[in-house]
């Protein structure tokens, strides 16, 4: 497999833990989005959405890191990263459906690009937007971990909530948001950072990390 | 079962369209984004997120719309609402992200609302910012819907990525979106929209419909 992907883009980020976590091998292709490196014509057409993550397996292509997680799971059932239920199931997908489209879309590089260029904003206000879309969101996040959590988002092995939560955490760090309203968050958060398949995949360790 | 949910929520029309196809009954409770009901602390404590839509099963309460769908078609399988096959299963999926990660959460109410309470922009601007992530994110729909479609988004029975193309449609038509560039994306539209589970459950067709 191959996973084009690039060191600071969370939805990566999600999808290198879940092939950590289910210790595939796979080769790092580095798209670079802050030199645009996304717009290239054989990218871009393969990618068809200009964007980061994607997988490529044998002949598959497969785009979004949610999917490409449930694919994996699929393809790859141990260890599963959903729980077995349906009730489960729904309440992880929920709760990473809770990041990736209620925080994580307002806040990637093409917004804030679109904010600072084609709005005019300066970086102050952008960081207010970006922050409050991030602290705002992991409340959410707090509530329901706070009524389901185990070690981890969902019971005590981490799944695919805890691959979207991690570089959300990440993100939120980067653009110095505030984290202390969120304990429960940040306890999965730790218990998360001190297994391998979530420190050796972050950003900074990344073969195109800079 | 019943449905929080509100007319003209595109997410809550999602979920409106995937228990029609499914021929279930439920009860339609209303929850006025425009009134703030979202905000009454009943709903807010069942939603924890205070968005619509919110689906009770029995006892359960699930949240979000490409959730709940999943969760409908796992605890109610016939006729399924993804494909039997893995790679299949993660192109609808990234179909239905490509528009509810891409598009819709950059244009809902809260952003609308933030885009001009907190940000000060104009009505012009708000709607450019709409038009943008609308039209350009049904461009990736359209690249993906050439390379796969059948007489709906995924063969020739309507599942996931119908159930959240369509509604993005009514939002893009809301906001006089340009619409031209995408003709299999509107030929798909025009197939779902022959069928009463589109239809019937549109914004208008709603108990609470203004």
């Amino acid at each position: 497999m191959e996973l084009f992907n690039y060191f600071r883009s969370s939805a990566s980020y999600r999808v290198r833990i879940a092939l950590a976590l289910k210790g595939l091998d796979y080769d790092y292709r580095a798209v670079h989005l802050a030199k645009n490196e996304q717009f290239d014509p054989a990218y871009a057409s393969a990618s068809m959405s200009k964007l980061v993550p994607l997988l490529r397996d044998g002949d598959a292509l497969v785009s979004q890191s949610m999917a490409i997680i449930e694919y994996l799971d699929e393809t790859h059932p141990e260890p599963p990263l959903l729980p077995a239920d349906a009730l489960g199931r729904a309440q992880v997908r929920a709760l990473a459906q809770d990041i990736a489209c209620e925080i994580h879309p307002l806040n990637n590089l093409r917004v804030l690009r679109y904010l600072g260029k084609d709005l005019g904003l300066d970086e102050d206000t952008k960081n207010r937007w970006y922050r409050h879309w991030v602290e705002g969101g992991l409340e959410v996040v707090e509530q329901r971990l706070k009524a389901h959590a185990g070690q981890f988002c969902h019971g005590d092995t981490p799944g695919l909530a805890d691959c979207v939560l991690v570089p959300q955490i990440f993100n939120a760090k980067r653009f110095d948001c505030r984290l202390d309203h969120v304990p429960e968050v940040m306890r999965v958060f730790g218990n998360c950072m001190a297994l391998d398949a979530f420190a050796k995949t972050q950003p900074s360790a990344c073969p195109d990390a800079e």
